[in-house]
């Protein structure tokens, strides 16, 4: 480390402060800054600003995601960046770290080398966590063209506007989405907070990721019969909430079995048309799971499964399973894991393989690209939360790793 | 039986069919009929014609009730009757029964004397279900002063109407809400159908309610902390739902433990702010819970107050239990009840003592009065159900039983 001038870096997180402000609930904790809402739009500029501020010739491409660029010999361009869009409440680091890093990196890489072999690009996505729109990374979708046009065409928000309508309030015109492929990108680094304990509980400082988890989403119904709470007996009861409610303990302990290479959590329960004095009828929950290898979110699948049928079967209800989303396992790509590493061990930095348990651009942009991450520690592992919170020292350090890690690849 | 003859009590089928088609919800099955709707507006214009057309000068109180009545040589009244108000799709017999029922008698017992010894007389109360207003049982409360200005004036529906606004819209006035305070009445007979499945089990014609359950209602808030369902290890998360549904099983246990002479029952659950890709951070659930005895009831909140908060600390989260309403147990009046079974054995009819898990007018009541109920056999044990059904034999049982019962009560 002793080499290495850490004061510049000192600024990315006065950056990350400067874009927590741009949230839509002020009032309340955290940063809200959803795909296309006015915050989200001045982020936007204040990002196509710092660009430029860098000499990086910022511009904003038809989905509204910012790119900025140093030219190379060739045309081929290493990727980097993340996104700028935030859950409900959320924190100051998820996404945008890796954008402010981004930038960082591509400014000190020109200082030094005026004209890279490869060119390098930085990108802030416009969206990536879906929660404005019932569809995630918007952004990365955008410049691979993996996106259906009859899909997007659908996606309304929670207050009935269509995601076209949003856009064209922020001057995009959805004929135009197409524009926003690409087809020179050559590999993708993403630099990005762990949102787990894993770094900080070891005390390691970088994270090389070896895999994302794939992901599935399912909805369950739960339907026994409403009956009058005070005459009812017990034996005579098809209550769907005691049924669900021995499902999500069921599916809670299912997660324990196959932690850490799986995962499971039920995030939504409703009792439909519930009333204080009568047996439940009729009850939703929502199933989240995740494991490294698709093989074994398979069979987490099929066990979260019999288990929900199980129960019902305890319980006389009947239930209905419908699969909603799901999202494959991506194996990070080796050959850049291994730079990242070497660059790490060469600044002096811990490091440890680590999987990715939540989602990522990358996770979309591996299928198509050669395509690497990088973790920093999230204390107390928490994201998602108005208290994420990642140490100055430990942006820092990322940022070196990712700056070092483009240099490489652009350089060879 | 064979002395009386049954055929002109098929009409209480027919009145109790032509009572159901004044619902709110005409489209869903069953019936619903909410205080001050247009529907219930209907059906109290109905139940008013059809006093009429037995003779029993019929006249709207302060709140709404519909009343007919028989002046007997004496001042001192005897009064039967139920509730026209019914839950959200709810059943065609639930309280309109012993409305028309009592109607009937009446009739009968008019054509046979003229003048009784005591006065008769029938009401219809306006509200009992509590399905509009957060209260219960507005009508009986009304005829014995048994409400409070302050909390009758905060009342709101869920469309934002006040209770005074809705009497407004059916022409009665708040002011007078006192005028519909009786002192007259001696004692008060209530005719209803069971809405559980004893007597049908028993394959019983006749229930003598022996008391009527006390019932307490709660609303639980369970605080965990919200977190990213991907990369929280279970043995970090205070997951709000897995602790709550661990309290409703442990709450459906204590019902099955407590059972027949208490029970409890979960009818709300919700995560609150809930997202399919987090931790659940709060939930609220009800507990309605309700016993033959009021230190019964003591000593199944303590055991459930106890459960939840073991679950809680399990689970590593905060609880906050509100209590919301409470209604002590209430013992029917023995030397009423006898006269009940009396004349239940002298028509032939089998009966059983049987407890009302169910609130009643007959609870309130019971409070300033001495007061019985009569319950009939429902199908199934449904009530509060668009399935809601009692055979006509049953119907027609139950009525000579009120009409022989009231007979002797006003005669002697």
């Amino acid at each position: 480390m002793s080499m290495i001038d850490l004061n510049p870096y000192r600024r990315i997180e006065d950056d990350l402060q400067q874009l927590a402000q741009y949230t839509e609930e002020p009032t309340r904790k955290g940063v809200t800054r959803r795909l296309y809402s006015p915050q989200w739009a001045a982020a936007q500029r204040h990002l196509v600003q710092l660009m430029r501020g860098e000499g990086l010739n910022p511009w904003v491409d038809a989905v509204g995601n910012v790119h900025g660029r140093i030219e190379g010999r060739s045309r081929h361009t290493i990727l980097t960046g993340s996104h700028f869009d935030t859950v409900r409440g959320g924190g100051a680091y998820d996404g945008v770290y890796g954008v402010v890093a981004g930038i960082f990196a591509l400014s000190q890489i020109k200082k030094r080398c005026r004209v890279p072999e490869k060119s390098l690009e930085v990108v802030a996505f416009c969206e990536e966590e879906g929660s404005r729109f019932p569809m995630t990374c918007l952004g990365s979708r955008a410049i691979l063209g993996a996106w259906q046009p009859e899909e997007v065409a659908r996606l309304v928000d929670d207050q009935g506007t269509s995601l076209f309508e949003a856009m064209q309030m922020n001057g995009l015109d959805w004929r135009s989405m197409g524009e926003a492929n690409r087809s020179d990108y050559e590999a993708y680094i993403e630099l990005h907070v762990e949102q787990g304990p894993e770094l900080e509980d070891a005390q390691c400082a970088i994270g090389v990721v070896s895999e994302i988890f794939g992901q599935e989403r399912w909805l369950v119904s739960v339907r026994g019969d409403s009956a009058h709470a005070g005459t009812t007996p017990l034996a005579r009861r098809q209550d769907a909430l005691v049924a669900a409610s021995a499902m999500v303990l069921a599916i809670n302990t299912l997660g324990y079995r196959y932690e850490p290479i799986g995962i499971a959590t039920v995030g939504i329960l409703e009792v439909i048309h519930g009333s204080i004095n009568c047996v439940p009828g009729h009850v939703q929950f929502s199933v989240d799971f995740r494991a490294a290898q698709d093989s074994v979110r398979q069979r987490l699948a099929d066990e979260i499964r019999h288990a929900i049928e199980d129960e019902a079967k305890r319980y006389g209800v009947r239930v209905n399973i419908s699969p909603k989303t799901v999202a494959q396992a991506v194996p990070m790509h080796e050959s850049l894991r291994n730079t990242i590493s070497e660059r790490a061990r060469a600044i002096g930095l811990s490091q440890m393989p680590i999987a990715s348990r939540a989602g990522h651009d990358a996770q979309i942009i591996a299928q198509a690209l050669p395509t690497a991450m990088i973790f920093v520690p999230s204390a107390q592992g928490l994201s998602h939360h108005p208290d994420e919170y990642t140490h100055r020292q430990h942006l820092m350090n990322g940022s070196v790793v990712l700056e070092s890690t483009l240099e490489k690849l652009a350089n060879g």
